[in-house]
């Protein structure tokens, strides 16, 4: 296997070489939820101040994307915006500056992305000034700065990810395609669409306008939702005649009750998800439905742990001819069972089993969905977001009280 | 806090000293469940060779647990003996000799400990030889091989762990004890004992008269069911008079509804067991249910990820006076959503919030409890196991066809 | 409250008086599913021979939803059309003549309604000459049969209830025109709109143009569900400037996971409906947000017992200015439990805790809802029923066999 | 069929003769909860005053047990006894006295029993004056009056059901068989035993020495819990080398979660139960699974509607070698769907379906299972009661304030 990966690596090209070409490029997992677990981000700021502190966690985590088969390895710049990492400045120890922020994080990716010749992506999120009701001119200087760093840095693409209002991401294209590099774009929104009521079919349709070549979602909504809302985009491309690849990096938790805001809105958010972490079979069937719609950049977000990864390029094997590194460690479909002492459990090492198992939640006083938060301020403060007004922090609070 | 820890630090004492002394000493968590997910273990075989083929996987995974607030490192030797990595040789890609697995484990272990001066404990757990009847002598020479290379790397202190009968456990404390190090012991039982029948009252005794200082549980049942466990086995050395430390390390799986072999005999295990992981706050609950029951050595096993330790080392701050590093990034019980932009997440900030959530599992067409599998072989099974004549591989296949 | 109830009986005035002026005209419940539990109708054939076998069953049905609060009795010919009797004849032990089922029905009804002095409806539902295609004439024949024994009975006014196809509804509508009666007109669909694809919109206003004074939903959805269809019945009439009452009687089931077709593609149906029944508080959520919704014939349909019944006119006793007789047997949110013996059951006298119970199935071996059946032949099925082509029994059968 | 059952019955015998004779006997369901629903009997009190105020509504009640196949109509005498009668006087519109209830229950009993031939047993129950600690002549007084209308009425037999302390129980046996009747006697325990903590087992043998002829259970527990209870008692009997007909009359509610006191601490009890209601297949798993027991007089109690007794009869049709008259109205293993026109819904006509069948609550917002209430008052409350010290309500009501 290490001499086919080694043979495939050496005709490597860039993401829309690759993409054009009709392959299959399997994305990263999610950084943010995976360090808060092992100690290095603090939920709620969720910045990446630990490419500076601890760059052996980040490095480590990337590898073992990498080994389980990612394609890209994503820059960990999510929420490293120099507004963002102020924003939270008082949660962090020591104040980093936005720029070593950023360099470590490229630093990394591209030295762990040289071990198995993957790109490298640049990539940016959405800004508190944006939130803020800042101009143009200032949300753009913000998206500059980092993509400074990422051309000195010389990442292989960029990334616009994370966004809930399409008008940003396209001010975020627009910046990021000054460098002349490959620009995708994913948005954090549903089939609803983003936070001002545009549907995703027209999110779609402005972004590539805007000079995306690979549009899609990512975050905030399950594999299913998510694969839902690419749909809706690819039929708003094919209604107004363009062409863009598709992309997808769904979260890896259940969300069948989320509301329009997706999981944040859930009460488990952050720190009750457990139960709704999807298995790497439910991540198979993601996988080849993602490829049955023409989605060819699969990837995940916040809960895909590497193993979740490992799954999309598992069942995706037979179309790209080859298993990653980390398939060393784990059998197709449970086999590895077979030779377990018991047999009731030597019974299990098949396909069968695992496709069909409901499994349980060991949790008979809980409830299998929840009432999304926030409902009950839908009317007011959404209607008021859509206009843009409500966004700052202070009159969200004062609607809030006032409900 | 860096400070306290430090200062802290240089009165570090032996294991036994330290619970003599009433400290609570804080374990580490499950190493096979957590590598496997990042590609370096393979479920079913479980074997360890990931210290010496990817030493840098496990260095970071002890450093996790070290940040989370770990006292004491295991060396990553579960099911590191001889004839168990013989046994599953077949899943190695270049055979490792097993002294090599066991010294590499043993000097990663002690390399990330002086790194916070936690203690490292040489660990052997259950080995093949007992299961196929081997006799005495031979088991004992299993957990010798290992013990040499402890000796050698000068471990702390030594565990025996993840033993189903009391009897291959007390024939491991005995070699064990031909150190002179302090030696704990758990089983991986529930409160109706051990595979032959023995209650954990009695195993307790037993493991105590061979020679264990601590004694207690470790996986195969979530942390309710083994505080139970542990409960019984306090009761039954107080019943003989017979004095040892307390120690738990359950898993970190809601099983309320498994049988006498624990989660192995759940249709979910070990691939589709993500609903029933439990929760930062089942942990702290765990912690503080330990303590009062007077166990002082806490931590956790199969499925406990850095952040569970943390949550242990939270809930135990007001007695042990200090924090872990890694709740650098943490805030108690939540109240790092202080600051988060929408004021209904806002309201999670706080302690009433999360410890009465009941979590949903986003599966509404899962149930929330499973039947063991094996239950339908257990009248045969289990009585011919209690008797150990149908612990072949090839008689418990044709006990199983039978049925 | 017997004399207030009295009182009130001696202005009892037709169906229109009494909604026209603005009363709430409670409606009875399902006596098909409740028969069927006592003995007396057989699941699958549904057909109300019991009226002549066993007419004391049907008239103790009637007068205990007459105690619970029903102001309308609508006799027992569900299914009792001609062509359905004979279609189902071979269930029947001795062959009674349509004529005699419907007469019987009338005259049970009558003599209940004279205890109360509620109104009495003669009612038809869909028939099987429409399902295979027989033309118009033949099929308002079917109802004209029927109306003939409602008009020598003198019933106090018409319902066309449980139609899947507006077309056919309209058929019997115009047919029950002929009376002069008043005509009320309920159909068992959804949100989704009828069989044909026609919105609940549209239907309502067909409905009302081919004569129907009053229109609404009764069957196939739980309460919610039904009062969604409702709404959007309303604003289709709103739209065409239309006015007519509105009339709802959904399943005393919890059906969110039902599709198209209602509960009857749901796995349960029939036979294992039990942890869907809603409580008597659920009814008093349902018959507080009809009334909101400007609903004034309230009443139920398969699942609602008396007891179901009498939570409509308790939670609309307020507004009414009575309660049913049966409250002499039942307390306002449980307040007949502050006498217990127990104090902790006394603590559920209180309307805030049933109100906010979230009952347990005490089913945790099985899942919160399911998939309904069907689905997979929806598109080929449904597309072709909608043509109307495919709905004899022998193009069904072909077509499901070839999927 | 008719021919049968007529046959049949020209050979009824008594109830030993029969259960000597190796007959299954089946008895009726619940009257209280049946009646409630209804709308005749008030939750809280439970009293059976409609006797005198609705004869018919208990008439046609009686009427569907035994259409459904019931060998013995239970007269509807649940506490009646006339303490409780007095006690509960505040919710009785006119005081009807103690004599006549009984009186009436017999002869509306026997009027059915004769349309079929059935066996009227005159049944006692649990007393207040027992519970508020009256001394045992007075108790037995009690007792003795409710036998005279049994006398009088000449019932064929007589039960005491419902006790859950077995002191009160004996007594109860003790009045019933100064008639020379045969005497039947249930608790209304589970497997932990009575209140006193008196083990079933201990229960059955001082029932039989007392001079019941039949032991079981009845109510509190749902029909699993009530079986592993009636094999405790089994177990009782033969080891103290007794013997006794076995009974069974559990409810008809799920309740894997209840302690020691059964489904009244169910947070859903009694109102919000309804996701809790056993299938009929449920019931003729049961029905299996008591015979096979060795239990011949099988019946229901609370929640135990016409259909579940059916299913019962159904289920021992083979070993009973007919139906009861009901089953006109139901197909075996819904069989009476193979007719229906969906494809889909004809799949269901089959044992294996309905077998395997896991019911959906269509509630997932609802856990599934509840933690019992009253828990917390145990410790102090259980072992007061246990004395019987704190059984007035006074004391009940002080320790709960204390709480």
């Amino acid at each position: 296997i290490n001499v086919i990966v080694n043979l495939f690596s050496c005709f490597l090209q860039g993401i829309l070489e690759r993409l054009d070409a009709g392959e299959i490029v399997i994305g990263d997992g999610g950084f943010v939820f995976a360090l808060e677990k092992r100690g290095y981000v603090k939920a709620g700021p969720w910045t990446p101040e630990a490419t500076v502190e601890h760059p052996e966690a980040v490095r480590q985590l990337h590898r073992e994307f990498l080994r389980a088969g990612s394609n890209v390895l994503q820059t960990f710049t999510f929420y490293a915006s120099e507004d963002k990492l102020e924003n939270r400045g008082n949660y962090v120890a020591e104040k980093i500056s936005c720029q070593k922020v950023n360099e470590a994080a490229c630093d990394i990716a591209r030295e762990v992305a040289n071990e198995g010749d993957a790109l490298v992506a640049g990539g940016v999120s959405q800004t508190p000034s944006y939130l803020s009701c800042k101009d143009k001119a200032e949300v753009k200087a913000a998206f500059r700065k980092q993509l400074d760093v990422f051309m000195k840095k010389n990442v292989d693409f960029l990334i616009a990810e994370y966004f809930e209002h399409v008008e940003e991401a396209v001010w975020a294209v627009e910046v990021l395609k000054e460098s002349g590099k490959p620009v995708a774009a994913t948005m954090c929104i549903g089939p609803e669409g983003d936070m001002h009521g545009v549907p995703p079919g027209q999110c779609a349709v402005q972004l590539v306008k805007a000079g995306a070549s690979i549009i899609g979602v990512n975050c905030h909504f399950d594999p299913d939702t998510s694969l839902e809302t690419v749909k809706l985009m690819k039929e708003g491309l094919q209604a107004a005649k363009l062409k863009a690849h598709l992309m997808s990096q769904p979260l890896a938790f259940h969300t069948p009750d989320c509301g329009k805001q997706g999981f944040i809105d859930l009460p488990e958010f952050p720190f009750g998800l457990e139960p709704r972490i999807v298995t790497r079979w439910d991540i198979q069937k993601y996988a080849r439905k993602a490829y049955d719609l023409g989605i060819r950049y699969i990837g995940g977000c916040c809960g895909f742990e590497p193993y979740h990864i490992r799954a999309i390029a598992e069942e995706l094997a037979p179309e790209r001819g080859f298993l990653p590194q980390a398939s060393d460690k784990h059998g197709s479909w449970g086999d590895n069972l077979s030779m377990h002492t018991k047999p009731w459990v030597r019974a299990r090492a098949r396909k069968e089993y695992w496709e069909n198992l409901k499994p349980a939640s060991g949790r008979p006083y809980c409830p299998s969905m929840s009432k999304p938060d926030g409902w009950g301020v839908t009317k007011g403060a959404r209607e008021l977001m859509q206009q843009k007004e409500a966004t700052s922090e202070q009159q969200l609070k004062e609607l809030f009280q006032k409900q």
